[in-house]
């Protein structure tokens, strides 16, 4: 994993050089507004990166059919690739507010920080309503640095595959906050329809929320950066939307059944917010009546106990949901892996690719 | 007011088209996003077009410095300038969310659009909760969209001159949501410090949340959109930033003092809200103390009732302070008109600067 914790590294090094360039921009405001930006970049420490390295891997794919002996990838890349990370940083301070978690990565989330600010200092006015406000704006400012690095990047590439890239990284955020309000509305309307429904309305959420959002975005950006032609867009694409549709998939399982230590996350969080998951519409379809009203009662009550939360995870092992659930991860698996297996001599960096498919899947990292 | 007129039916066509666009673009998502973009689009039907109106303002005054006859305006500065309005409805959006603010131009903020929307198909969870969300991703989009469509008139134009643009743009994205951010704190804070400090405090948020934001940033933008050299933008920002100034204090005074017609939101608001504007702080200068601590104590409290909003109103009228103001609005006025007229031969467009500059700072649009 070299390869993995030098990209790390580069992209960890763009991010501090953009915080010091906007700690400057901001010094007239004087220290007041110090919190937002510690906060802003705190926040920008954790992460698997996984965006950034989907992003480069996508470039790695198509920059090294012309070139095999491919080593160092440009610094502009580099940037675009960090620009997904902080793009993904606005994304989560804003769905933290959204899903009302109070946790992120075994930290406050940033909402909760400041209104545990506005609590030690005794402040007037309503300590909730203030953290609101100050993470709304923290997430508007990283949609906002996110935007100027990634700019910035392109600046250096040629015009074309600057401007291929630029279409995806927008036609990506578009789709991310319109997947979200979707997986916001399910959320508000519950188990609606018959069982066929709600698990087409829960693939949607799924594709556009994350699947595309998560994999298929970044490694075409990546791709578009090193000028892929629409046959290698194509093939990106269909490599791409199964491992995303599998990590989401795996993260399915994990907001379900995933350790606190691991997912940073206080366990059965996704039980709690009613969250119509693949899993859960995959669970009612094998559910029997009287035990799927339980269910539906039970899902989305923010007061659900740990017994409760546990009786709920054994329903949905015992149903057979799990089981079916990893099929269809190792069904998307292999999808994608047959679709680099044909298509071998157009794109490269398969060993790459490849290995991060299965750390996106099986989440050992 | 025919030229006005005509640039507003302008800049409406280009949002009317990025509409279009987004709607084509999330199709795919199927009819239940289409309230997001409904309440997007009818949020941007309103507005007084005022930072579109400065961009253009902002090119014109350059250009025609090498083309006095200049008539047709680019359609990229066009969309450049309609790209600051779609930001503006994003920043908005936020901002009700933030101030908790009901209304906006006469109508129910977005957030309460989709809380009313909620109750009235009685879904389940949190119908405020759902509001908020729905209002967070929308203002996302029309961040998206506002960098989309600048970034797409860049594409038009000089390659030197769009690289300055950006840097304006960039620049005025990121202090205004530190503006925002510190017009929130001061409303935790309360009146801090002596009297100076508060006036200073209060000028800081001004400058950085407004003045600039509404005024100088629209202006310096369409400058570089036409090649402005230093010289020129540095006359611009001597001219913007005092309009700016006089501006907002125009608007503390409305919001304090404003008819609910006019301002579409409910009269004393902003006092409510306990906004620690020039207003406030001036008035505190010239109150004795026994009736300044009744003021700080009514500032802020959001049950206010009429008689106590009018007690306030008359308290601010009588203390001297509304004279003040418009005294420093006057001087505001004076000294940007003096920059135009010491500069007439290296900057054009004297009169459409000179008639927006009234506008803006008499409100009579």
């Amino acid at each position: 994993m070299e390869q993995t914790s030098t990209l790390a590294a580069a992209v960890q090094k763009t991010i501090d050089a953009v915080f010091e360039k906007q700690r400057a921009a901001l010094q007239d405001l004087g220290p007041d507004v110090v919190p937002i930006l510690d906060q802003a970049e705190q926040f920008l420490r954790g992460g698997k990166r996984l965006r950034a390295q989907f992003a480069v891997a996508g470039y790695r794919s198509i920059a090294s059919v012309a070139d095999p002996m491919l080593d160092e990838i440009p610094s502009s890349v580099i940037a675009a690739a960090a620009s997904l990370e902080l793009f993904h940083a606005a994304a989560l301070v804003h769905d933290d507010i959204i899903d009302r978690s109070d946790t992120r990565r075994g930290a406050p989330a940033v909402h909760k920080w400041f209104t545990h600010h506005h609590l030690s200092h005794s402040w007037r006015s309503d300590a909730d309503a203030y953290g609101v406000a100050a993470a709304i704006l923290i997430g508007d400012l990283l949609q906002t640095w996110a935007d100027e690095l990634f700019s910035a990047a392109l600046e250096d590439l040629p015009h074309e595959a600057a401007n291929a890239a630029r279409t995806h990284f927008n036609r990506m955020r578009t789709e991310v906050a319109a997947g979200q309000y979707l997986d916001v509305l399910e959320e508000q309307l519950g188990a609606i329809g018959d069982e066929a429904t709600q698990l087409e309305r829960a693939t949607r959420v799924l594709v556009y929320k994350s699947a595309k959002y998560s994999v298929e975005a970044p490694l075409l950006i990546g791709a578009a950066l090193a000028g892929a032609n629409a046959d290698q867009e194509s093939i990106i694409s269909d490599f791409g939307l199964p491992i995303g549709v599998a990590f989401q998939l795996r993260d399915d399982l994990l907001g379900v059944f995933g350790d606190e230590e691991v997912t940073g996350k206080p366990a059965g969080d996704d039980l709690r917010e009613g969250k119509q998951t693949i899993l859960v519409a995959v669970s009612r379809q094998h559910l029997q009546t009287s035990t799927r009203q339980v269910f539906d009662e039970l899902l989305g009550d923010s007061s659900l106990d740990s017994e409760q939360v546990t009786m709920l995870q054994r329903t949905i092992q015992e149903c057979g949901a799990v089981d079916i659930v990893e099929q269809m991860i190792e069904a998307n698996l292999a999808r994608a892996r047959k679709t680099l297996a044909d298509s071998s001599h157009k794109v490269g960096a398969l060993s790459t690719l490849e290995s991060l498919a299965d750390k996106a899947t099986r989440r050992s990292f």
